[in-house]
């Protein structure tokens, strides 16, 4: 006999017998020898690693045969409501923060290297090519917003000519691809001067809710969470030699930062975007027709490839 | 720094920095806390059960991006799969073992009561009832097999009128409802006589595929892994005062035996069925027509509610 409770904080204490934990243990054992035959190293380790962990979650929460049928279920409709332009399970990955653990396995943190965070599903290749001091907005409806940083890699070195792609949201919370009539606006990509540095005009970001009314939107839902993503501006940024850097940066003060509902947020990429009154004059001379606006400044370090 | 490689045997030790970790952990924490809010107590134990696994998962395996992709994929090829008739997230859950495991999980051993094994999707409502000795097969093809036993509790008392379900694939492996001719066949129930006694004709097993033709088909063949049920014969059995038994009987020397493709058999089920040759008399006095069949006993223990 043992107490079976060594994971789950909030399991309660299950008493079984030597025969049903052998019972239990004999059978993950049966179904990882049955991956043993074929497929690559990689394959098997990661077979295995999900028969591991499955098994083990079953064993520790002793999943109801009730529970099972309402996970096949809440499976089933995620399939269903999955389309071209749908993905549930990308969703599920998300709110799980599945999608955001991934990213940080895959951009280990080297000296102080801009954190990355999660891709998302609005970049569009081949968003139109803007100056230096150019705007990005391409009519979409929303604060002007004057950005600015540098591009150096982790020694300090600036990185000329650096490809910097931006992408965001509307004042109304929509990327330019959810509208259906072929428009194309608040995205763009631009290089970096001979000194690494770049600047342009965006929107200030607004937070807006993630695709809510499927099976995710009913977990969060279920568990009183937010689907809204906080208020973000995406970058990519690459340049020769580095690794290829996917993130966003934050807007401080925003009501949703610490409940980003794909968990995107890094403390480091929550910036300042500080408010201009109106009548106060832009930075290149640009006429703001009396507006308030706002800027903020990202310096973007990359690490090495 | 640390060797991150607790977990699963074949992963190549991975040496993290202290401010990875950091920021690996910190997610985790940061996803199970969301899920505090609402749901109930057993709520948040299943979701924060999962999200440890999750991310545990993919931090020992570290899990690529391109990896991430194909799970993805997976999981949209099955929702899509899925219909009515064609469940390919329980044939998912079959082939990893999770069904199996969530079966040991409830149907804790208790004493000599029989041992359950999974559902499947194949048992009908309201199969017709058969006399004591009657023959269940329907019509359908394959050989006779004459199945015989007892139902007792675990106290070793009769269960007089326990009800008996039994129902299995006919010689071609396929079950009744397979085919779209509204034909019912080779299922049946019965009631153990007034001292816990049963008897009946049924077809002598033969293994059958699952549905392999979708993603865990796919699945199954990139590790050499047979689709192939073992052959074997379905029962539900239910008396008042003891817990439902869901169960198969497994014939001894199926070539499949070792390596049924959803983890189904149990040492304690495999049973001799004895080849009788063509002549045999029957127990019944039943004309077989000189060909040779099989006969098989199952007792059968059920354990208290």
């Amino acid at each position: 006999m043992r107490i079976d409770n060594a994971f789950t904080d909030a399991a309660p204490a299950q008493v079984l017998s030597d025969e049903q934990i052998a019972r239990e243990e004999n059978l993950v054992s049966e179904v990882i020898a049955s991956f043993a035959g074929g497929g690559s190293e990689r394959d098997r380790e990661l077979i295995n690693g999900l028969v591991r962990h499955l098994h083990s979650y079953i064993r520790e929460v002793r999943l109801t045969e009730e529970e099972w049928s309402t996970a096949i279920g809440f499976l089933t409709r995620a399939g269903h409501i999955t389309t071209d332009t749908r993905q549930e399970f990308i969703l599920l990955s998300d709110v799980l923060g599945a999608s955001m653990q991934t990213i940080a396995v895959n951009n280990e943190a080297v000296g102080d290297a801009t954190e990355a965070t999660v891709f998302g599903p609005f970049f569009v290749e081949n968003a139109p090519e803007i100056a230096i001091g150019g705007d990005i907005s391409g009519g979409a409806a929303g604060e002007a917003c004057w950005v600015e940083g540098s591009v150096k890699d982790t020694a300090g070195n600036p990185l000329p000519g650096a490809r910097i792609e931006v992408w965001e949201a509307d004042e109304e919370g929509f990327y330019d691809v959810q509208y259906n009539d072929g428009r194309t606006a608040a995205r763009a990509h631009l290089h970096a001067d001979a000194d690494g540095n770049y600047a342009f005009w965006a929107l200030t970001p607004t937070p807006y809710p993630i695709p809510h009314d499927g099976p995710v939107g009913q977990l969060l839902e279920r568990f009183d969470r937010s689907p809204v993503r906080t208020s973000h501006l995406h970058f990519m940024v690459s340049a020769p030699e580095t690794r290829t850097l996917v993130t966003h940066i934050f807007v401080d003060g925003c009501e949703y930062l610490d409940k980003d509902s794909v968990f995107g947020v890094k403390e480091s990429l929550i910036k300042d975007f500080i408010s201009q009154p109106a009548g106060t004059p832009a930075p290149d001379g640009r006429d703001l027709e009396g507006k308030p606006w706002k800027r903020v400044a990202f310096d973007i370090v990359l690490p090495p490839a």
